[in-house]
């Protein structure tokens, strides 16, 4: 059961109505589950004397049928003594501002005791905050002032974003059971098997061995599907020595899962006369809920100069903690919202220099080596290809040949994607088909690109290769399916072992045909002698023979383990054809176009798929949603009856140019595709507004009320 | 529901009274099982239109409990027109005999029409035998009979032994449920998942990546777990679309399964005068029971020679259709039973040449290259060493020196074992643990040989060691855990995987060390620098950064592919002390000695461990165990109460003699040691009634009332 208090110490919890109900098995605290380790969240999967957010778990019914457990939950009576809900960013972080946790960890202290010291500003110019500020980050280089002044244009603006739910198709589940001497397994919706087995390992005190974790197929999860269930269904295990089974209700999901957080977002950029970048100036509060652990907020300074590279700049994150869940990842974590800031007075900078909003951005194409705001090289992208692939676009052409209240609209991204060491087997079977084994949560149909890569490597078709996502136990080591990591990590370890596949298949029919190895090519899963192709041994046929009893060769099993030396950015454009109602604020889609840089199409329609939902979701972003707390920390809206995602009807036909620029260590060149195809929709629409009616907004959702009252305000 | 005829024509199944008993959900006969392949005992889970032995399953009941699945078994209703039942060998065989099975399959038809011919001899002076004769495989080898009539001394005998049960600790169970798109799991008893998926893919007409097989660590199979049940739950599971189990009770397993056969030999054998054995004859009745498939009958002549090779031989044997199980494995197939022919003769030749046994013995140990009677090449065996391990222990030293009544006996054998392919994967986890990944089912502790290989080779404490066993859509290529073969097969894969993660780790520490990799060692879990063991880096800590974010150094993931290139027979000798009770013919065993080469001993406890159960075994063969059939086919002990085990009261202390003699190709110089363990001690025991008595026991087991009487006949 839920805390229906955003903030509250627990007074006392009273399970023994609910134990009298036929079927329930047993109403677990805090005190039941035998926590002894680990951070945030994970380390409280049921709060303790304190609740800190509205929808927080504090009580488990554990009963034989969903209907029990409920009638179970509603005889468990937990007395509260209401505390403070802190939700309003700026106001938290005053020096005196009311606490959003009473209770602190040992590891928060060092940012609180600065942040409490005094109000103002410190001898360092540092601002003084209150101890709901539980991390502060800050990049500069530079001097940005002396900059700015030699800029030709300025613009500034304070942008606000919206928590927004990741909104999977399955809400999170996991079922958990003790296995083994004194382990436990657990079956669950995460992203990352092999992080989750180190949590669970960290917060119950047991060996890793002891842990099994075993992923469902996901149809996504957005950065969303890290840990939140697992925790409560293993302890609830644990303690009971039974197999407990939690589905998380829609509703359930919303108000107590992990969202990616709110910003607000002060941004001043300058531009030289030709166009060039030159500075930037920015101060981020982001809203890192009601927990400290895994939330991305730290990193929202260093998305804030967006695809670009500056002269000089300064800029400073707060984490800030409120009383709402804790922040969770959401595909290209803080890229949309800094992007809906960065792209938006890029925008403005073109117009104040009367440069065409293409020309300026392919002037400032990052090279390679050149800095991102938070001090890391860039990579050489394909952002210059996608920018240019756009400007070919007929829609791009009409820009200035639109009726009234028409606007056409373009914004950029760049998103780094991130990197993990990958392991994968590539098994020969017995029927000739080839099996890639890995440890990777198969999600959104990752599974589907790597096949493509080892069928292409090995030499056989495709539908002759089949991806097994293993557990824990016994898969090779993984990463996380997130940070467009996938197809770029695992499939990099994929090739090699594919490689090695073929190479021992090679070996195997050059000592069966007598033939040198180097004159033996694979074409449709059959070993052929190059020019004599009648002598050949189907790939089948080795399969066979090497898995049977008495062979003297070893069966084919394919080794690889990679890390690709450096990230592999995918570059992102949307150009978008937008009409605004000025009666309503109602903006409706007319044409968009998704660009963007993927390296290669391993399964166009997967790529296809990718910048379909990135759009989609970038509308959502964009237009619709935000999950909505009251003063009081209450969510307002935890169904899809209230928190709205873009329906069928308000998604126009989306064009896909798939620009292909080979990543340098990526799988047969491909790089990560899932994150920056959501980064620029939003600032694009934005930029479609600001084109049709002269009003520039600045917080996202664009509802029709923020766009109508816009209507009504002087653009900057 | 089991057939209570042995031989019986169905005439109709009637299952509509059993659908009426509440929580019965199907009554399933072999028409709704989808069998669309396969041969033999797994391409018949269920009877079709003949039943061909007592206990053969008929029909299956599928209930919501086991209570209601037995309510509706005893109202199933089947009419049977009852046929003439074959269970003597010798009368199955001759022209005109009654046959076991009307129905014939079309690759039977050879032997079949062979068989028919007419009576007596063909012109080559084959014999005209019955339709009953499946199999006849033939070795043949110089001029037995000139060499006969060269020998000092000739010897013969008919030996008869018994339909022996494997007597695993767990009877078969089996649960299979639908997965996936048209796919099947099932987690069962098997020795050998991968054998079984494509076993269940080619009766059930299933591509293989839809059969799933998981295995359950197995406490014993000995031979007797290779696909019984499978193919009854996995028909049932597919036909019905939802979970079935399945679990053996212990009478159903006794009467169902695939024991291994009765065997009636006659063998005759010839030596120099110098002990040299010089010519052998033999011929063997194999009973293959019912079914055809994955009998190891045809082998049995193979095995003749034991543990030497002759100059000049002629070996047939004959695998016999009767109406029992069809027969399986029992460790070491036939060896235990050839054996006791064998070993009973090379002592009566030590006796009329009047040459210590021991001493024949080691003058006849077979030289590598020397043919087996199947034309096989022997390797270089340990058996040397292990007979004078034998010779020197105080025992054989009080052989002459013997109350009355007592014998001392001797035999020994050597066990090829098997090999096959195997692939493993050596993975270094995050709190620094090695897990060991195979598709090798862990069968009576062969994991802790594993695990021994792998810590050794990558330097870790065992215990940080762990050994999973995966299923089939995941696991490494893997042979069956059986024939000797784990540690020997997938020990060889595993020393490579070590070897390799090994050098991963040697690798990354030498960069972190900034020290050269060939300086480095790797010592109690910790890589160090020769002679600077405070420069260290732990094995733990390695893992630990090797799995996390942003790592650029791939996970540790060793690999090996292996398959040995030649056998590494095991040698044993069995030594027994016993006490004949003339009034009674009860044998007691005093003192037991048992040798064997194990190449070298990973596990020293575990080694013990299978010397220990080979020995016990070899009691049972010898002393108790039979499975005996009426005239009419039917089982008359299908329980531990009728069928006789010995028991621990019947078990003398048994020494062991670890004798080590490393095989050239296998890990770390250890070779399979499961079998050869049981193959001495039936003849070790006869060997010694004759010392203590004069009395040749010449049928298995040696109960009393056979020893009683062989007490009143003369010695050959």
């Amino acid at each position: 059961m839920l805390s229906p208090e955003a903030h509250a110490r627990i007074l006392s919890i009273d399970g023994s109505a609910a134990l009298e109900v036929p079927g329930v098995r047993a109403v677990l605290t805090a005190d039941d589950l035998g926590v002894v380790g680990g951070s945030g969240r994970k380390a409280e999967p049921l709060a303790r004397t304190e609740v800190v957010f509205a929808g927080q778990p504090v009580a488990l019914v554990v009963a034989d049928s969903e209907a029990a457990a409920e009638d179970g939950a509603e005889l468990v009576f937990v007395e509260y003594e209401p505390l403070p809900a802190v939700v309003d960013l700026e106001q938290a972080i005053l020096p005196g501002a009311a606490l959003a946790r009473i209770e602190r960890s040992a590891d928060e202290a060092d940012v609180a005791m600065h942040g409490e010291a005094g109000a103002g500003e410190d001898d360092e110019g540092t601002e003084r905050v209150s101890a709901n500020v539980i991390d502060i980050v800050a990049y500069a280089e530079g001097d940005p002032e002396q900059t700015f002044a030699e800029c030709a244009a300025v613009v500034e603006g304070r942008f606000r974003t919206s928590w927004i739910h990741q909104s999977y198709l399955e809400p999170q589940a996991a079922v958990a059971w003790p296995e083994g001497d004194g382990g436990v397994a657990v079956r669950s919706s995460t992203q990352a098997t092999f992080w989750t087995r180190s949590d669970l390992a960290r917060v119950y005190g047991l060996p890793i061995p002891k842990v099994r974790v075993e992923a469902a197929t996901l149809g996504g999860g957005f950065g969303g599907k890290f840990g939140v269930i697992e925790p409560l269904v293993v302890g609830a295990a644990l303690a009971l020595s039974r197999p407990v089974r939690l589905v998380f209700t829609r509703s359930e999901d919303f108000v107590s899962a992990s969202p990616g957080p709110g910003l607000v977002i002060d941004l001043k950029v300058g531009a030289r006369a030709d166009g060039t970048l030159a500075a930037l100036e920015g101060r981020v509060l982001a809203d890192s809920g009601a927990f400290s652990d895994s939330s991305p907020v730290g990193f929202a300074g260093g998305k804030l100069g967006g695809a670009y590279s500056f002269e000089a700049w300064s800029v400073r994150t707060y984490g800030v903690r409120t009383n709402r869940p804790g922040a969770g990842a959401y595909r290209a974590p803080l890229a949309t919202p800094t992007a809906f800031a960065i792209e938006s007075l890029v925008d403005e900078l073109a117009r104040r220099l009367d440069v065409d909003p293409i020309e300026l951005r392919l002037r400032n194409v990052p090279a390679a080596g050149d800095l991102r705001v938070d001090g890391i090289a860039w990579q050489a992208t394909g952002l210059r290809e996608t920018l240019e692939a756009v400007r070919e676009h007929p829609l791009w052409q009409r820009r200035d040949d639109l009726p009234e209240n028409e606007g056409i609209g373009l914004a950029s991204g760049l998103f780094p994607g991130g990197r993990m060491g990958a392991s994968a087997v590539c098994r020969l079977d017995s029927d000739g088909g080839v099996t890639v084994v890995s440890g990777y949560v198969d999600m959104s149909g990752t599974d589907t690109g790597v096949a493509a890569i080892a069928a292409e490597i090995v030499g056989v078709p495709l539908d002759s290769v089949r991806v097994v996502s293993g557990d824990t136990s016994e898969a090779p080591q993984a990463g996380v399916s997130g940070g467009s990591m996938v197809t770029y990590c695992l499939g990099s370890a994929v090739a090699l072992a594919a490689a090695d596949a073929r190479e021992q298949i090679l070996r195997y029919a050059a000592q069966q045909l007598e033939v040198d190895q180097a004159d033996l090519e694979i074409v449709d899963g059959s070993v052929r002698v190059v020019g004599a192709p009648q002598r050949e041994l189907s790939v089948a046929a080795i399969g066979s023979r090497l898995t049977g009893f008495g062979t003297s060769y070893p069966p084919v099993q394919g080794h690889g383990t990679a890390v690709p030396p450096d990230l592999a950015p995918s570059a992102a454009a949307a150009l978008v054809r937008i009409r605004v109602d000025r009666d309503t604020g109602r903006v409706e889609l007319l044409d968009w176009v998704a660009a963007q840089d993927c390296g290669r199409a391993l399964n166009p329609a997967l790529v296809e798929g990718q910048m379909h939902g990135g759009a989609v979701q970038s509308i959502g972003y964009a237009l619709y949603e935000e999950l909505v707390y009251d003063e009081d920390g209450q969510p307002l809206n935890g169904s899809f009856l209230t928190y709205a995602i873009p329906r069928i009807d308000a998604v126009p036909e989306i064009q896909t140019l798939i620009v292909e620029v080979p990543a340098p260590y990526g799988p047969l060149g491909a790089k990560g595709i899932g994150e920056s195809a959501i980064v620029p929709g939003a600032a694009a629409i934005s930029n479609a507004i600001r084109s049709a009616t002269g009003a520039r907004l600045h917080e996202l959702p664009m509802t029709p009320d923020r766009v109508w009252r816009s209507l009504r305000s002087p653009a900057p």
